[in-house]
């Protein structure tokens, strides 16, 4: 059928095209079959949705990132001609029948997924079927290498390469600021790329980002870890296992993570910049990804033996996730708590702790002996501090820097404890919730300071936390918040009344 | 945030509002988030699509049905609030860990889909979910009633209420043309409702729609079925079980119908005419949606007991699907093969012999002894044509209508036989993509006649099938397939030759 060009600028994450509901009944396509769009000597594949009203029968609506493929003039004729699902669609059925896939069905499944050939109902079965059935280590490997292949990859003149992740779901994790220059000061090349947000106050690039460029490609990151052995750079512009952000936006709406998607989406994008040794910090307890040591004792074992046969030597480190690692919540409120660890303070506690552990493991891993030790020598002697400032000015930022020279949120409001006693839990999605509401990652001014952690003692009328807005409308939204989640609960003393036996005398 | 409305008219299958990708950021959503829209007193709940040009930051799109339910001018400001996923998103998820659902988590996931609150993701991850972890008997029969309850249903005045229902699966399957007049000229009341083809060659609906109308409204469908006694109404404009349609466009995609939505989609519908009696057709074999004997008998347990939980007097009879039902494929074909049995035709003998014993069960189940003798008697007397008579003229067709003035296919082609043999197998699925490529359903001469049976003696040169079309074109494509397809396979007399040993002298 020949059929009129018309744009639409809609991305709705597939290849789609509109046709009216009179060309469909005549072509017998219904609503999620395939046509085949030709122009030229051009062709693309799109996934039919139908309307009634917006296009007149004769034409065709381009939505999205179709009409690049292909190009037509608006109103140029289009040869139209129903085609069948790609063969992808049956390996993800038989996932969902719980039949092992091989490394060819893995291949064409990945391509696909990367060449968005398929729709959001079939990427949801897909996931929704990992979820369920899993894939074993054989299948996982094949789903890993083959991410890697659809994507770009980086390969630097000098070795080895360190890199470092984090599972993350634990609020106020800014250490990568801090084990990035340390381990780069020891002269191993340790070129991080880092997440934004989606569904926490603030991933890495969030955070660097306040002070510094983290948008590079792969050339310029290439060029910024070989001359400075350090970069903290935004993963997500370099076009690394691309498959993977795709199948993330339809793990996001469902809350799932599949173990073993979850497993080569880190690897891929470890692999595609060529890491040779790997530190995976594996944050456990309610409310993370890792919610029990079971089970992060299943991601260590996983991620150890995937590293094995990609050709990368994996270590894992499972933390404390169960409170916010800090006191800082939010992109500027973690830089400042980050950077004033490099310039001397001993506080808080558990990101110094944290960082020197890690750290040490990654210098013991290239060879240095007494890793912690070491770390704590390059961070007290002021060398991170040092090599932090040669990153930053790496990435276009100012090497000068102090940490109160960061701008936070000049809104802000104490939140106080009703009563007295100990604080009992901390939940850290309630917090992210309320920094979120707050403003975070957005207004990068945004964020919470906490004051107490689980066990502290706690007096009625003390500021538990503070929050931080770059607005006064959007703190008063994260205050209401506070009272409906309240997500730091102080026990009283007495944790329950047990009454005794009472005889009454007639 | 306030924004400007803009329509498209372009239905998702969601409540969709399209935002552009700063306010997206702004607001701290994300794509399939959800948000409210506020005008005047009215709200409804989209979910996020975003664009970065179709918009200007400060406008909303509302797609599809959206703007119905609250009904701003255009350019008129909305009120714009994110909000959270429905409850019934927890329900999924649930179910993805094979948890059992409560009779209120299915009412609420059931009100959900009908009303379209859940996203096409969503959709897909419950339907995935439910193909691999299933449902039992109990949350079936929730599921059932939930599908009732949220919407229309019928209550006839007379009763009982006789209702029939084939599973599908198996091509030229006409005999609900027979089955019904042949019924309703034994006294009983059947208003039987039928769907049209979706992946098939001709559902009822398409076949009835040849000769008399089908798209009737609840209270006009149940005037015709109780003056005359029996209708062969389409379903889908009837509202029952809304939530049944919006599942299955997803199933559609993936290929797959879930063993309990598949007797929650059949029940619901027949509980929602009020059935007191229900004769379920199981066409088992190669190509049809229940290819063993042992997925029949789950099936045939399964009905039974889900109506006797809703008050339904189920029976079930096995048939046999692994080829055609008589000859004819396709609307008009198969309208004037039914209707020429009515007249007096005894062949094709698979349509008279499976009408026969199917009546003679629901007489037999209306109290009327020597089910198929009376069924026979009925038919041959030509009572059934009688009443087939009132009942097309009842739905607006012409009463006099006789089988040869049904229109059929203008062009036409023979295909033969390639070799002498005996007719080895016959795949349903080709014939029916065949049918459909010569413009089945849609046009309603199109479709194919076939000349031979599984088993049958063929002769290399014979007619094996020939292929109607309403236009030439579609007669060519059609051909075209049936040289790829090869849906009728001729085994040659020696299926095998088995040489001897040969001994070699020296």
């Amino acid at each position: 059928m020949k059929l009129k060009a018309k744009y639409i600028d809609m991305d709705t994450g597939e290849i789609t095209a509109l046709l009216h509901v009179s060309d469909c009944l005549e072509m017998g396509v219904h609503e999620q079959d395939r046509i085949k769009l030709k122009h030229e000597n051009e062709t693309v594949t799109a996934i039919v949705h139908t309307t009634e009203r917006y296009l007149k029968p004769g034409e065709v609506g381009l939505l999205g990132k179709a009409f690049q493929f292909i190009g037509p003039e608006l109103g140029e004729s289009l040869e139209v001609v129903p085609t069948g699902k790609p063969e992808s669609v049956e390996f993800i059925r038989k996932k969902m029948d719980d039949l092992e896939l091989s490394t060819q069905e893995i291949n064409t499944l990945v391509t696909d997924i990367s060449l968005r050939n398929l729709s959001q109902v079939e990427l949801s079965a897909y996931v929704t079927a990992l979820h369920i059935n899993g894939m074993n280590i054989r299948e996982t490997v094949d789903l890993t290498k083959a991410m890697v292949d659809t994507g770009e990859t980086i390969e630097f003149d000098r070795g080895p390469v360190f890199d470092f992740h984090s599972v993350g779901g634990v609020p106020g994790n800014k250490v990568t600021l801090l084990v990035v220059p340390i381990v780069a000061a020891a002269g191993l090349l340790i070129p991080k790329t880092s997440s934004r947000a989606i569904s926490s106050a603030a991933g890495t690039a969030d955070i660097v980002e306040v002070f510094a460029n983290v948008n590079f490609d792969a050339k310029k990151l290439k060029k910024i870890a070989e001359e400075v052995g350090g970069i903290m750079a935004w993963g997500g512009g370099l076009n690394l296992a691309p498959a993977d952000d795709i199948i993330i936006k339809v793990e996001y709406p469902l809350g799932v993570d599949p173990h073993a998607q979850l497993l080569a989406s880190v690897m891929s994008k470890k692999k595609a910049v060529g890491a040779d040794h790997l530190l995976i910090d594996i944050p456990m307890g309610q409310g993370t990804k890792v919610p029990t040591m079971e089970m992060a004792k299943q991601y260590a074992h996983d991620f150890i033996e995937l590293g094995d046969k990609l050709g990368i030597r994996v270590e894992c480190a499972v933390t404390y996730g169960g409170q916010p690692v800090g006191r800082a919540i939010g992109p500027a409120l973690e830089a400042r708590e980050a950077i004033s660890i490099l310039e001397g303070s001993k506080t808080p506690n558990s990101v110094v702790e944290k960082t020197l552990t890690l750290s040490g493991i990654l210098l013991e891993m290239g060879g240095i002996i007494r890793g912690v030790d070491n770390a704590r020598e390059i961070l007290e002697s002021g060398k991170a501090l040092q090599k932090f400032r040669e990153i930053v000015k790496a990435q276009g930022g100012n090497p000068d820097l102090k940490s109160e020279d960061i701008a936070i949120g000049k809104f802000k409001a104490d939140v106080l404890a009703k009563k007295s006693g100990y604080l009992g839990s901390i939940m850290n999605k309630q917090l992210v919730q309320i920094a979120r509401a707050a403003g975070s990652p957005k207004d990068k001014g945004a964020g919470l300071v906490i004051y107490k952690k689980v066990g502290s003692k706690v007096d009625a009328g003390e500021p538990l936390y503070t929050v931080y807005a770059d607005n006064e409308n959007k703190l008063n939204q994260a205050i209401g918040l506070t009272r409906k989640l309240e997500p730091m609960a102080v026990a009283g003393m007495v944790l329950a009344r047990m009454p005794g036996i009472t005889r009454y005398q007639s």
